[in-house]
């Protein structure tokens, strides 16, 4: 048992849907969150310079004396996960093992499409991830770096959002996929309108939520879950602050966050 | 006279509109490009971290022996000038001035639509500095965050781009407005699109042109300018490099850009 908070990071707000589905899952568990809204987005900027700032990251959640880290943005787990769990001491978990999970505990699935930002897809690490757990599978990859602003202005019901989602998953839905991975952390909050759009052909699977399973697994494994008597708590600290990201803070989590505290990293 | 480079920086490569203006404008003059893609957007971001992010682009710019300091981006204009003009000796010039001469120009304009960024749009800077020239104006703001975005996906002539523009320009045609000014350096790459929707009925201002023509007054009127003999060379540094920011340095330069360096601010 270890009753120290969870840390969680992401480049912005958007990892608060992992937060959401961690306090579902484990109602005990304290929480610290990062997001580094300052440099936000990580998902269009460089391999090394999303190490950089995902270490910077870690490093800061260490000084919050967290029990284990969870990059809950999958920019960052496709490029700087090794390097972190190289790094450090304190286990580190990504998304993309979760999402990897989901898309496999269907053991029909054929033919995967994954959508993510563009640091994500040129990573290809859901790619290889999916290969060395199941070969045979077709996998389409397709950047998609226009839903992540289309869903900060919460146009999340908005025909050009449509048309946006259009363009992107044509292609994929002309090779017939029967899976859709969304590789974004964000990503979410499109599920309704995704399911309108194609949920009656393709199963819609979600990093996220199957993110927090991941981590209790890991967490139950080392011994390491809190109490389950206590009530967990979650502070929010962000690298900058400004009314709209509180206003998203509390879309991701469907409530009003906490105090929300700026900080320097 | 004065040999030395001029500075110019924006929170990414937007800023390389308004470089293309001075180079068509003042080929002899030497020009530095600071462009801080690490931490692009400014757009989304508060005012403080804004000036903080903008103070260290402007440090970097004076390691470089520059004569002179443009701010080829709104954001930052609307929120650090002041300041940076306070705290530095060398003369340091927005986009805002040569956006407000660029709709004074014709005496008959009388209602005035600004799309910018949310920062642009919350400082109120333009809106200000019209009404402190001319009386009597109807202006009309709208923040268009989902711009910059489509630019950077050359998204220019797609159907989804009409649309978001649909969405924030209608508000302002019902106002009828007579001129829309481009508060943004991302912006003159709309202009094909916005003539083909509404040119017949709006004049449209573009603030990076106007800035070159400010720039060229500004020089003269100090006797900054550089040697008329000179030819211009240009160099690119960027806070963070990769595939999709030379893409986008060629996209907004209208040429192959000079080998891009990267720099740590």
């Amino acid at each position: 048992m270890n009753n120290s908070a969870l840390g969680i990071f992401d480049s912005g707000v958007g990892g608060l849907t992992v937060v959401r589905a961690v306090q579902e899952l484990l109602p005990s568990e304290h929480i610290v969150y990062l997001g580094d809204t300052a440099r936000v987005p990580y998902g269009s900027k460089s391999p090394e310079t999303i190490r950089r700032f995902s270490d910077e990251d870690v490093r800061y959640l260490l000084t919050q004396n967290v029990k284990a880290i969870v990059v809950a943005c999958n920019t960052a787990t496709a490029h700087a996960l090794p390097m972190l769990q190289e790094r450090y001491q304190i286990p580190i978990i990504g998304v993309i093992e979760a999402g990897v999970e989901a898309v496999l505990a269907d053991p029909q699935t054929q033919r995967v499409g994954i959508i993510a930002t563009r640091g994500t897809i040129h990573s290809h690490a859901y790619q290889h991830a999916l290969a060395l757990r199941r070969t045979g599978m077709m996998i389409v990859e397709q950047a998609t770096p226009l839903l992540v602003p289309l869903i900060e202005e919460n146009w999340i019901d908005h025909p050009a959002t449509r048309q946006v989602l259009d363009t992107y998953l044509q292609p994929m839905l002309d090779k017939h996929i029967d899976t859709l991975l969304l590789a974004c952390t964000h990503y979410p909050l499109l599920v309704p309108m995704l399911q309108e759009m194609i949920g009656d052909r393709v199963r819609i699977v979600d990093s996220a939520t199957t993110c927090a399973l991941h981590l209790q697994q890991e967490l139950a494994r080392l011994d390491m879950l809190a109490d389950s008597a206590q009530i967990g708590t979650l502070s929010i600290a962000l690298t900058d602050l400004s009314e709209q990201f509180e206003i998203l803070a509390k879309r991701f989590l469907r409530k009003c966050p906490p105090l929300i505290k700026r900080v320097e990293i």
